[in-house]
């Protein structure tokens, strides 16, 4: 009888027990064994955020299963019968005599162990600012069970009054939001021009709106000069522009790398994108490792490029692969990556899937058109609420590209609807009579989803000739003097408008009051309301009645990111 | 210069206004009338049942833009360009001649129109049973504004206590949560052995259990014999098995048919199943006459047959569809449904998209598989509410034929999600993989919809051998005795358990137990726990262990429809 298969998993975060529990339940007789580096196993990390905001307060919650038992050492063993080995740290893969070297943590004690498959599921580190002074007391990511730990006493404690969050993307608009409701003063700071880089320019406006709305600061365009301490303290962030927040508390969250150092050391190929490279196995550069989560770099299934994504999500897919295929032959195959993604904002949510007119220009995609819509999820009478959504498509085939979405409505499910729309390679024109679920509770009888789309289809008919609210802006900006046409009724009008120059023309009113629009009907005409559906109805009846050059702002009032009159 | 074309539409609720919406859009020359029999315009008739049951209290949202502007004839004069004229109805159209004769139901005025294109969107009537009584005071449907507003005005009284509801299918069951939210004491009859036929069987037993828990009582299997009455008005409802139940109120929700008087008198083509007969452009059998919404017979994309599928989404898109081919050539085409539906039940919804078993059983589809999955929709620490899914897929192919989801969850992203996947004619192997929206706000790392495709996959592979709880109550009344094993722990067991003979055993102590199961390593055993996710590890490790015969009781207790002792 040959001796048992031994399958080491180095990592116990979320890829690596999904992996040694697929090579589990794959085969049975096998030895798995999981060499965790940390205290705890299994942790939502993607909680952390929700634990610091106080929306919950038992912190066993991040560790344990839907049954309320905490995944420890025992559970693996007794439940899985998998040998899970925490404060482990491995500190070499000896790839030729096919061992590994581990050191206990807490013990000190070291010593190694052969391996038949072995998978490394060593996730990623958080990126350091290369400025003066990161090690001062104050200065924390939010990537481990420590840190979510040490963020939810200062919530607790409730000391601290004022706060830095140093980067603007996911973990760090989702710290944002929990320090912020933990009552304490938000400076978010970003390098860039924009906070959620997943999003377009103007969609990210609109998500900072939201969140200053909020009362937290954003500042943007502008990056981290030095850490200033006392007695070894945070006192102050430094920007380099020169001003100085002072605070407590600083959060660092400009994003993670792979953490590719024992496969770097062990000479398992790195890609281009500091990631551990395999193939569609899971497998590395070495056949008998495979490697799995925020350590390796993944396809993107439209582009054919590979990307690092750090997905939680991903992390569980790659994990369930790569631990059958350790188990057994190489059998299954993970396709790689939308690059679907969301993130709660306070009140609102933030999604994208596939790519964003920005990646998809980068790439040079030669032949992009976009639309933005705005519309409730549901009807008034059910409360509905607001969604954006920006569509990107192939003009030629009308192939979806990408979708982003964002505002107080049910936005997961929208985004839901795009990611499979696009695994399924549907067009415009298939999505146009696409049969969704319908009632008032959950979705407007033409849901938002579809609606999009048939904007697009009448933009790429040349039925509507849309323009973005960045178009009209730059436009503006520049000095052009189109005439802008405000479609929405008086009492609309008072309420809130933007003050660029329109004219207030009600829909209803359009039809007998064209004398007041211009004489040359070659002038550019740009129509909008509060979503732009009356805009779209002016366009048109403006087109019937001979105006050449007539633009719909696409999305209306909700789309304008820009501050407006009122 | 020709003469203006004129296009007329017979019908006001939603694929007409729709349909003369979108013909005006393509043409701006055209002529476009609306005749609308009754008093008001596009009304949001699925939204009856929230206004009867005061989710909301101004009627005018029923019939209001997102502007909060009614869709009266004004409204539509001056905004769309389009002549609508309510309390009208059309008696005739004459095809030879291109007219149509029309009657104003509030000035007697008789009158005749020509046309160039027809569009009929006369709707559906509710189905009434040929019992004696049915003109009794107090009884009623929920088909139109007046009746919407007959029983709102029961709502407001506050004097009725109780009232039956005839008809488990889907307005049935919405107007039974709406009379039940206004505090009268509602009886539920349904002919059929379940509710909501859209679902299989055991789905709907989960249902109904919600229904009854909330203080309705259902009767199925039972039919009505006679309205009884004194005075005129409703004083019980008579059962087919005898039993009286005293009311004062009776809402008819039996169905509808399709509306085809009109069509069927001027010799248009009438589909098998009652409703006109339309090509893929929405055209009758005369090619200048159009039909769309609830009056219309469609594909059923995946089965290829006709259906008749009165749903408001479906109404809207063909409207879209005859509008533009009415003003124009036949350019756009309805590819057909697959039958997407949802509805709320209390604080469940219920939803289905594609083919049931039941349905893919009667056309005798020949090699299907179906898997039942129950998971919270999100994470404990977010407070998810449970979902259960069935899934229905080709065997041999694994394409997905349908899916269904009830419970407290987001139900309405999941069948979005399948419908999606169908339209795309995705299979489980395409779908295992697939790239979801998630943070812990939002879904679980492994979305409820992967792991229903994982655990269809296990099934495909044969790694899995599933049971539902129908099979294996069956078993239990047959006097057959499996081995049963509740993995659970002791608390949980303590809490809620089946009592059906089920022996306790952890998952964690289970191969510490193994003593105490079968000798006879052929003898059946059936594992299960709150969800059959432990119960799926704990049939491993006994296959593991030499059982030949082990199966996994599918959706555990969450999905056991059956009483159980706690």
């Amino acid at each position: 009888m040959s001796k048992r298969k031994r399958i080491i998993v180095i990592g116990g975060s979320a890829a690596g027990p999904k992996a040694a529990a697929k090579a589990r339940r794959i085969d049975n007789d096998a030895e798995v064994i999981i060499l965790q580096k940390e205290a705890d196993l299994s942790m939502a990390s993607c909680g952390y955020p929700y634990y610091v905001g106080g929306y919950f307060n038992d912190r066993n919650m991040l560790l344990c299963t839907p049954a309320g038992v905490v995944r420890s050492p025992m559970f693996y063993l007794n439940a899985k019968d998998i040998d899970a080995r925490v404060n482990t740290e491995v500190t070499d893969i000896d790839r030729k005599k096919h061992t590994i070297s581990f050191k206990n943590l807490a013990s000190g004690e070291t010593g190694s162990l052969n391996y038949d498959k072995l998978i490394i599921a060593t996730g990623a580190v958080p990126r350091m600012p290369p400025v003066p002074g990161t090690d001062l007391e104050g200065i924390t990511t939010l990537q481990s069970m420590k840190d979510a730990d040490f963020l939810r006493k200062i919530r607790d404690e409730g000391k601290i009054k004022k706060a830095v969050v140093i980067g603007g993307g996911l973990i760090g608009i989702e710290t944002c939001e929990a320090l912020q409701l933990a009552g304490i003063e938000i400076t978010v700071i970003e390098l860039l021009p924009q906070l959620l880089t997943f999003l377009d320019m103007e969609m990210a406006k609109l998500v900072e709106n939201h969140v200053r709305s909020k009362g937290a600061n954003v500042i943007t365009e502008n990056g981290i000069a030095a850490f200033l301490g006392e007695e070894g303290k945070l006192t102050a962030v430094k920007l380099q522009n020169g001003i100085e927040l002072p605070c407590k508390l600083a959060v660092l969250a400009i994003g993670v790398q792979p953490n590719v150092k024992l496969a770097k050391e062990a000479g398992l190929k790195i890609g281009e994108l500091g990631g551990v490279d395999v193939n569609e196995f899971m497998q590395t550069s070495d056949p008998d490792i495979y490697a799995v989560g925020d350590c390796v770099e993944t396809l993107n299934r439209i582009t054919g490029k590979k990307v690092h994504a750090p997905y939680g999500d991903l992390a569980n897919l790659q994990g369930r692969v790569a631990g059958e295929n350790a188990a057994s032959q190489n059998c299954v195959t993970f396709p790689g990556t939308i690059q679907t993604g969301i993130c709660k904002v306070f009140d609102y949510a933030a999604g994208s899937t596939g790519l964003s007119e920005t990646t998809a220009k980068r790439l040079e995609y030669p032949d992009i058109i976009t639309v933005i819509n705005a519309s409730p999820d549901k009807p008034g009478f059910m409360e509905g609420k607001l969604l954006v959504t920006k569509l990107i498509a192939d003009k030629k085939t009308g192939q979806v590209l990408g979708a982003q979405c964002i505002g107080p409505g049910n936005v997961s499910k929208q985004i839901a609807q795009w990611a499979m729309a696009i695994q399924g390679k549907l067009t415009v024109e298939d999505l146009v009579n696409a049969d969704l679920p319908y009632a008032p509770p959950f979705s407007l009888a033409i849901d938002h989803f579809i609606a999009t789309v048939h904007i697009m289809q009448n933009k790429m008919k040349g039925r509507m000739k849309g323009i973005s609210c960045k178009e009209v802006r730059d436009k503006l900006l520049a000095g052009e003097k189109p005439f802008l046409i405000d479609t929405r009724g008086p009492e609309e009008f008072e309420e809130m408008r933007l003050g660029i120059g329109e004219t207030l023309i009600p829909l209803g009113a359009l039809r007998k009051r064209m004398k007041e629009l211009p004489e040359d009907k070659n002038k550019e005409i740009i129509c909008f309301c509060k979503i732009s559906l009356r805009g779209y109805e002016a366009a048109l009846a403006l087109e019937g009645n001979g105006w050449e050059d007539v633009k719909v702002m696409e999305g209306g009032i909700m789309a304008w990111p820009y501050p407006r009159e009122k």
